[in-house]
C-alpha cells in the first residue's frame, strides 16, 4: 500500500492525514454537456438502478412501502431485518409514540432502548420481504454481523434479492473467544444471493471485505450530522479519504482476481446534493441515504430521525433528531423538481446536472472529475 | 502547465489546494505613496473606465437606469438580456411584489420561478439597450451561452458595445447529442464588438476562452454569500486560486499570440472593498459586483437580492436575501464618502487607498503587490 | 531528541505543530473483537485498577467519600491535601455556599479566593486519609511543589499508597534565589511509597521527571473546558503531541534504564469517552479526570465545577461553571450503562467498546492503534 | 533575506505563510522560576521602564491623567497629539457626547468624523505635555506622518522625552508628486529627542524604519477586535510573524551597525495577558495596548472605545465599542491582584508568571521560549 501524506503528532507517532467531503470539491473542467446526454444509472450484479442510492436501514426512513418508493424511483431500499417492522406485527404505534416523544426535542433514548428491546420475529421478517417483492422491486434487508447466521437463512427463504450485512464497524476477522465466529468468507461463498456488506473505514478493511467476496463494501461508519460516535468512542472516519483509500482497493482487488469489480458505497453524513456529488467525485460508486430520505412526506416517522445505534442498550451513540417539516414527496426529493436551494431536493437531478457541467456522461467517468481542497462552502453567510 | 499544490486526499487520488479570497491578504510594502497619485483605471479594447468594476447582470441591482449610474460612476454596468426588464414590458410591478413577498424573509425561489417563466421578448431588448446608449455610456448586455445564437443578432442590431456571454459554468467546448452547439471561436470572429465570456474556474478553461477570441474572460462561479451551488452540486472555486490560474492563463495566451491581452474579471462573494482589492492583487483586471449594490438607493429591487439561476425552473440555486437597508447613493457606494467602517462604502476609494498605502501607482502594477495566507480577519469578536 | 514538524512563524523563528487531542481520530483497523475479551486494568507500582483513571485532585468532585468510590469502581480517586477537606473540619457549609453562589452562573473567584484563605491543618490531613484507607481503597493525595517538603512527613505518616505531587506545571528543577528549591530526585529516593508527579509538557520535562525517580508522570497543564491559562499566560499544550513527546521520553528511559517504565498520565480537557480512547491511543497509560465527574450524583459540589488554580490570591486561571445537572452514579458514569448518547456516561465501558472495535486486547497494545488526523467532529450540527 | 514558508496560491502567485499571535503559544521548558526572581523591566534608550509596555494614542483610554497613572505603574503613555485633548481646551464635554452615542451601540462614525473636524491647536499641545512632565513621569505624544513637520517643533519646545511618530502604515519612502514628502531619516538625524515610529509590517519596512535612526520601531497595523482594515482594505498583518521578521531586521540592523539595537513594539489585537506574553515571545520588547486599557477605572471615555482611524473623515476605517464595565483601577488592571480569571486583569503580573513558569529572568532571554503552533484556546466551550 503507497503511502498518503502522513503527520507526525509527537516523537515518532504517526497519523494519516484525513479529508472530509466538505474538505473536497469538484471543479469543473474544459468541457460541458448536455443534461440529457447524462446517466446516473450503476448496476451491482444483476440488478440495474437508474440512481446511485442506497437507502440506510433505518426504521426512521425505511419502511416496505418506502423501500418500494425508493426502487420505483430508480434506487434500492434496504429495510432494517432487525427494526421496528420485524420486532412489531403493528409498529405504527411504536411510530406515533416515538414521532409524539420527539415533537420538541430529539426522542429519549431511552425510549429507543425501550421499543428495540422488543425481539424480533422471524415470520415478520418473511412477510416484510413478501410485501415488497409483490410490489416488483428489487429487495434488500441488513442484517447485523452478529445475527447473521441467526437470521440469514430467514431472510433468504423469504426470497431476498440483495442481502446486506452492515454494523458499524465490520472486519472480515472478528475474534473471539466465545465459539467461532461469523466466517464471511465461508458464509458468502455458500450464498445464492449477492451480499453488502460493511462498514469499513480504511483500504485495508475494504480490501478484506472485497476478499470475502462481497459485491459491494459499505465504506464509512454511517455518522449522521446528529451521530455522537465521535464523542463517544474516538472515532472518526474523514469520508474523503476513505472513499479513495475503498476505490484503490477496488482497483488492487479488481487486479489481484483479473476483473471481479466490487462496489464501494459510501455511508456517513451525505445528506445534499452536493455531498452526493463530492463522495461519487471521490471515487464511490453509490451513497448511503438515511437522514435525508425523513424529509419525505413518505417517512414512516414523519420526519424524526434516529439511528438505529442510538437504541444501543449500554452504549446509544447514534444520533436523534426532532423531526424537520416535509419537503416533497420521495420521487421529488430524489428525481426534482426543487423548489428551494438548499440541496435537499432533487437530489439525484442535481447529480445529473453536476456531471454534465463537468462534461461526464457517466458515474464511472465522473469519478476521475478534477477535485480542490479548500474554498469555505459558500452561504455560510446567508439570512 | 506548471504544477501547484496538491494533496493525497487518498490513496492515489489528488486534489489541488485552493485558496479563497478571504484566506489571502495585501501585505503592505516597502513604499507609501499619495492616494492622489493613484489611478485605479483600466480598459477593454476601445472602452475605458475610472473604476474596474463590471455589474453582474442580476435583476436586482441593474435596471437601465442602474446601468447608468455606473457608467457615470466611471464603471461598467451590464443589464442581463435574458432578465425582467426584457420579459416585461413594465417590469415595476413584479419588482414590487418581489420586495413585498421578501421584506421579511428573502423572496420564495418558487415566486422567481414563476415571474421567469414569462418569455422574453426582442422588441424590449432594442428599447432597453437604447435607453443607456441615449444616456452616453458604454453599454452591455448579458445572454445565456443556451441563448446566444438566438439574442444576439438583436443584440448586436440595437448598437451594443460590450457582449457579455455569461453562465454559471462556460465551456469553449460545449458537448450536445441535440444538434450542433454553439461554436464560441467562430461566432466571435464574425461579431464587430468585443466579448466578454464566463465563468470559468480554472486554468484550462480560462485558456480556451481565451482562445475563442474573447476580449474578457469572467473568473469564478459566481457565488454570493447566499448561494448554494456548493450544496446543491458540490461545485466549489476558492476564488484567489482560480484568478490566480487565470492570470497565468493571460500570460500563456499573451506570449503565444505575441501581444493579445485578455482581461481577467472576478466574480464570486466579492462583498468589501477589501475583497476587491484582494481579487485585484491576486490578478483580475476587474472585479464583477453584484450583491454589494443592493444597498445603493437606487437599486430596483429596494435591497432584496436574487442571483438568477436562483430562478432556474427545476434546480434553483442561487441565493436569495430579504433587504439590507440603503447605505447611500450607487456614486456614494462607489466613490464615498463613507460613514461607516465595515467595507461597504466607498468600495473603490477605499481601494485607491490600499493601492497608496502599499505604494502601487495602478492596477498592473498592483497586481504584483506581497500577498500573505492566514491571520484571523479583524473584527470578528467585535461587539 | 528526533526533531518533530517545525513551522518557521518569521524569520529564524520556529515552533513546533502540535496537536490536541480532538485533532486525531481513531481509525478501526482489520480487526474486530469481543467487548467481554478486552481487558482495561492497568497497573502502577504494586497497585492494580481495572479502570484506567485517575481523578483530578479538584474540591468540586473529590472528597474522601467520592475517593472510595472511585476507588471501588477501579480507578484511583486523588484527594488534594491542600483543599477544602484539609483547611475546614467541615467543608459542607463552604460547599453550600459556592453551590448558593454557582447556582446560575459560575461561582465567583473572589468567592474562591476567600474560602481557600483559611489555612491547611495538619491532623486533617490525617484524618481523612485514615477514613480512606479504612474503607479498604488504594489512597492517594495530592500535594503541591511548594508545600511538598511541609506536608509529605504527614501525608507519609498517615499511611498513604501514592503521593501525587502536581502543580500546573512542575519541572524537575526549580530555581529560586530564595534558600534551597525542592530537590525532587533525592526527595524521592528517601520515600517508601510511589511518587506520580506533574504536570509536564514536553518530551524533555517529562524525561526529566522519569529521571527523579517518578513512577508516573503527569502530562499537560490540566486545562479543562473552562481554563482560562490559555488567555491569562499565553500556555497552551496541544495534549496529542505532549502525551506523544512524553511516550516516546517513556520509551527513552526504559532504554536508559534497562527496563524501569513510567506510566504517562494524561490530563487536560478529557471530557467524554472518546476524549479518553485518544489520549491511550496517543500513548497514555491512564487519564486524569475531573469535570466530567462533577455530574456523578455523588459529587461533593453538586455538579459546580471549579478547578484549584481558580482560587489563586493574586492570578486565578482555572476556570469554573455553574453545575449540570446529575447525570446518574458515579459508577452508571464510570461503568454505564449510559442512557444518553453524548459520549459523557459508561465513560470506560466505551473505551472498552472502542478497544473491541479496533481490535486490540488491553490497554498498552491500544497505544499502537492507527491515527488520523482530520474530519471534523460529527454531531456539531446537531439539533 | 531568507525565505518562510511560501504557498503557491495559483501558478506562479506566491503568498507567505503567516501567523497570528492565538496560532502560537508558549510551552513550559525544563526549567522554572520563583516568580520573585524575574524582571519585566525594559530600556529604550535613557528610560527605564518596570513593564514593557507602551500605550496606544488612543484618546478613549489616554488622557494627561492617564498617561501619567500608567508612568507611575512603570509604563509609558502616549497622548495623541492630534487628539481630542489637543483640539479641545475641555474635552470633557466631548468625551460625554460619546459616551452618551456610545452607551448601548457602539459611538456612530459619523459623530467621531464630527467631533475630530475641530482643527488641533498648538497651544493646547505644549499644555498637555507640561501637564504630564510636572507629574514626574517620562513623556511621550505621537504624530501622524503627515503632520510632523507641522507639529513637531510646538512638542519638542514643549520638552517632550520621547515623539512617536505613527500611522497606521508608515514606511521610510513615501512618495508623492506634491512637493517633498518627509525624510524621516534626516528629520531624525537632527532631534535630539528618541523617535519611535510605525506600523511596519514585514521584514523590508521594519530594516528600513530602523535605518531612519529610530530608537523604536511599532510592528503592526493596530488592528484590535473591533477593526475594520481587512474589510476596508484588505490588509492584514499575522502578528506572530510580524514580529518574529521585525526582530530579524533588528538582529541585522544590529549587525550592520555594530551595535545599534531597535527596540520592536508589537501593536495589534494584543488583548490579554496571555497575548501580551506571546506577542514577547516572539520577539518582541514591547507592547502597545489600547484596547485592554479602556477597562480602567480612570479611562477617560469610560469604557466607550475607538481607534483614531475611525473618524477619518472619507474612510473610516477602526473600530468602535459600546462601553465594558470597569475592571478595577488601571494599576490593578496592569499589576494585579486579580479578581477574575480572564486574562484581563493583572497583566504584566501574569507575565511575569509566564516567565517564571518557562524559567526565564528577563525579557531579553524570554524571547528564546519554545513555543508550539497549534491547539485550540482553552476556555472555548466555557459557559
Amino acid at each position: 500500500m503507497p503511502a498518503r501524506d502522513t503527520v507526525e503528532i509527537g516523537l515518532n507517532r504517526f497519523a494519516r492525514r484525513g479529508y472530509d467531503l466538505d474538505e473536497v470539491s469538484i471543479v469543473p473542467s474544459r468541457r460541458t454537456r448536455d443534461v440529457d446526454d447524462v446517466s446516473t444509472a450503476w448496476q451491482i450484479d444483476a440488478f440495474r438502478f437508474e440512481i446511485p442510492l442506497v437507502t440506510s436501514p433505518s426504521d426512521a426512513v425505511v419502511s416496505p412501502a418506502t423501500a418500494i418508493a425508493v426502487g420505483q424511483a430508480g434506487g434500492l431500499g434496504v429495510l432494517n431485518a432487525e427494526g421496528l417492522w420485524t420486532r412489531y406485527d403493528d409498529p405504527l404505534p411504536v411510530y406515533r409514540q416515538l414521532r409524539e416523544a420527539g415533537a420538541e426535542a430529539p426522542p429519549p433514548v431511552s425510549l429507543l432502548q425501550q421499543v428495540y428491546a422488543e425481539p424480533v420475529k422471524a415470520d415478520l421478517i418473511g412477510a416484510r420481504i413478501k410485501e415488497m417483492r409483490d410490489a416488483g422491486v428489487t429487495t434488500a434487508v441488513r442484517v447485523s454481523p452478529q445475527h447473521t447466521e441467526l437470521l440469514a437463512p430467514t431472510v433468504l427463504a423469504a426470497g431476498v434479492d440483495l442481502l446486506v450485512i452492515q454494523g458499524t464497524i465490520v472486519s472480515a476477522e472478528h475474534v473471539t473467544t466465545q465459539g467461532a465466529a461469523l466466517n464471511l468468507k465461508s458464509f458468502i461463498a455458500d450464498l445464492d444471493v449477492p451480499v453488502i456488506v460493511g462498514g469499513a473505514a480504511n483500504y485495508t478493511t475494504a480490501l478484506h471485505l472485497m476478499r470475502t467476496g462481497a459485491a459491494g463494501v459499505i465504506v464509512g461508519v454511517g455518522a449522521d450530522s446528529f451521530s455522537t460516535g465521535d464523542a463517544v468512542m474516538g472515532i472518526r472516519v474523514p469520508l474523503a479519504s476513505a472513499i479513495a483509500d475503498a476505490a484503490a482497493a477496488r482497483r488492487d482487488y479488481l487486479d489481484e482476481t483479473g476483473g471481479r469489480y466490487v462496489h464501494v458505497i459510501a455511508n456517513g453524513r451525505i445528506e445534499t446534493s452536493g455531498a452526493i456529488a463530492r463522495a461519487l467525485a471521490c471515487g464511490a460508486d453509490a451513497v448511503q441515504l438515511g437522514e435525508p430520505l425523513r424529509a419525505a412526506r413518505e417517512a414512516p416517522a414523519s420526519g424524526v430521525w434516529w439511528d438505529s445505534v442510538a437504541a444501543h442498550p449500554r452504549l446509544p451513540r447514534g444520533g436523534t433528531s426532532a423531526p424537520v417539516p416535509a419537503r416533497g414527496s420521495l420521487e421529488q426529493l430524489l428525481l426534482g423538481p426543487a423548489e428551494t436551494s438548499d440541496g435537499r431536493t432533487n437530489l439525484f437531478g442535481a447529480l445529473r446536472r453536476t456531471m454534465a457541467k463537468t462534461g461526464y456522461r457517466d458515474l464511472k467517468e465522473f469519478q476521475r472529475v478534477d477535485l480542490v481542497i479548500g474554498g469555505a462552502p459558500a452561504g455560510d453567510s446567508a439570512d
